[in-house]
């Protein structure tokens, strides 16, 4: 297990392991932290060592990373999704019973294609005042990630894909993106597939989120949806989410930012996220009964409300709130 | 006052003359049906009549349109905004205190730029399995929005003016489109200005509307967020709109589709939509009077709850609504 993360986020590091050192997970950690200095290797923060120790364990739990501000450096996670492939990035997104929201109904996956589209790179100036970006849709990797998301409904007991789009614009990308998962679907005659236009989507999520099941669609609409439908169950705090790589690589992260505004001030932030990202990574690894042990705990500590971080609307630190779920399990 | 519509929707036309005529407006319409065939003149089913009379009367309501199937035809809806150089879209979203939805707090405008952006039409393939989308940003066209968006803000008694971006991956496209908004609010002391990632963004909206105000955007995002914004609402059959064009123009319309599903079923539509946008219209044209009553009777027969149309659970006509809306004149 591979851990590479920012300095600010330190602390939240202890999360997963007192966790995992309590529902007994048997797992030893190799520890990176990111994000000091350049490493000329990589040409960004991300030491080569972090991506060789990701690349030989094939799973990893990231913690949040902001790139240091500081000219011609590549993002931290651009260059991650892009030096181990990660093509497709999965977000399951679950009504939490006890944290309430506007929404009770919300039960679905989002799994969106992490390498291309419009995160291409490609910019220019064509004349002075007139800019470009190039938006990148290949045959390759949209099938990558459609095998990925039928495989995924399938395996995970789900019943519907739905491949979010603007087609009737970008016919040539965002079709070819269609075309391809019409050709994955009609590999799995068992899950119903269908398409919706991702103004529509965005309506539909918000007026009833119960439609959905699970979403497949270009980096910079599962950008936009992934975030919309964390919104709906209560913001980036509790949402996990783990990324595909090549070669069967899954690093589990949690995707909030590195909260810069609270970095400083040790022990507010809210580690579901990140948790439910670990337990993601467990399932991966089959460790199913410690990933429901844990799972539990996660939600019974949420439903009690007793311990509720700052983000929703409480006062307890995050490691009283670590506590209550060690105790939970 | 012009007004363009496709054949299916026509019973729909007779909404706004109907409660126009009862509200007292002066107006004399000239009318136009499109859709039909193909006018070589426009390369579209858009006829060359339609676009002439909205060029010579500056104001025009235009009932939803679909381009009817048929290959290498321009969109109906891309060729207006072409050729009338509609390069604002404006859509004001607020809970209706009869309608209950989750939200009831909305109270926000979005501006989308209209002409360019993803919406270019430029897309080739670059070799087998892979194409590609220009997306154009030009200084021009971003200057223009964020001018009307903090004009009407200044003029509307709003305090705020949110810009939607996502510069942190589209550093040259998007990033000029927050250089030019820079600009506009250098001239708008008095207006707050602030920048958005469209992700956050989205979230924000679905956990907390009431934080924005105005948002202005890039055309993609303004078409995905719209959307949005009308879900909080109700839907798309609740939201007005308006597109300001070159020279003044003022095109005012219902931005759902045409229902092809209700078509043929007639009086089935609800009118709302096209209602409020016409209530814009008139306020353009300083009609303040009569827009304020006819806006009032609308609030009021949604309000009462007794004739809502099939789209809201209720079983009234699209002239039971309308007649109820007269009554309140
Ligand atoms: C931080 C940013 C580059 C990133 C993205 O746009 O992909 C983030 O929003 C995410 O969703 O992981
Ligand atoms: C019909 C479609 C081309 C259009 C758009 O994408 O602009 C619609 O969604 C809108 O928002 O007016």
């Amino acid at each position: 297990i591979t851990l590479p993360a920012i300095d600010a986020m330190k602390s939240h590091l202890l999360v997963p392991k007192m966790v995992f050192n309590v529902a007994g997970v048997p797992i030893e950690w190799e520890e990176h932290y990111v994000g000091t200095e350049v490493d000329p290797r990589t040409e960004s923060f991300l030491t080569w060592e972090s991506l060789e120790s990701v690349r030989r364990n094939k799973v990893g739990l990231k913690g949040p990373m902001a790139t240091p501000i500081g000219k011609g450096h590549r993002s931290l996670n651009l260059t991650l999704r892009k030096e181990l492939g990660l093509y497709a990035n999965v977000r399951p997104c679950n009504s939490l019973p006890g944290y309430k929201t506007r929404y009770d109904d919300v039960n679905l996956v989002t799994i969106r294609e992490n390498t291309e589209g419009e995160y291409s790179g490609l910019e220019h100036q064509v004349v002075r005042g007139v800019v470009e970006s190039l938006k990148i849709i290949t045959r390759q990797a949209s099938l990558r990630v459609a095998e990925y998301a039928f495989h995924y409904a399938k395996t995970n007991g789900r019943e519907r894909v739905s491949a979010i789009h603007k087609a009737n614009i970008m016919r040539k990308t965002d079709g070819l993106f269609l075309k391809c998962c019409r050709e994955v679907a009609e590999k799995y005659p068992e899950i119903v597939y269908e398409e919706v236009i991702i103004d529509n989507c965005c309506m539909t999520l918000v007026k009833n989120p119960g439609l959905f099941d699970v979403l497949v669609m270009p980096n910079l609409y599962g950008d936009i949806i992934s975030d919309l439908c964390a919104g709906l169950i209560g913001g980036l705090g509790l949402t996990p989410s783990c990324n595909i790589g090549e070669g069967g690589i899954c690093l589990a992260e949690a995707v909030h930012g590195s909260a810069p505004d609270i970095a400083g001030k040790q022990n507010l932030a809210n580690p579901t996220a990140l948790m439910l990202s670990a337990v993601m990574m467990l399932r991966h690894l089959q460790f199913n009964n410690q990933a429901d042990r844990i799972h539990n705990a996660i939600l019974q500590t949420i439903s009690e409300g007793k311990f509720r971080t700052a983000d929703l609307g409480g006062k307890a630190s995050t490691s009283d709130f670590t506590k209550a779920v060690c105790d939970h399990i």
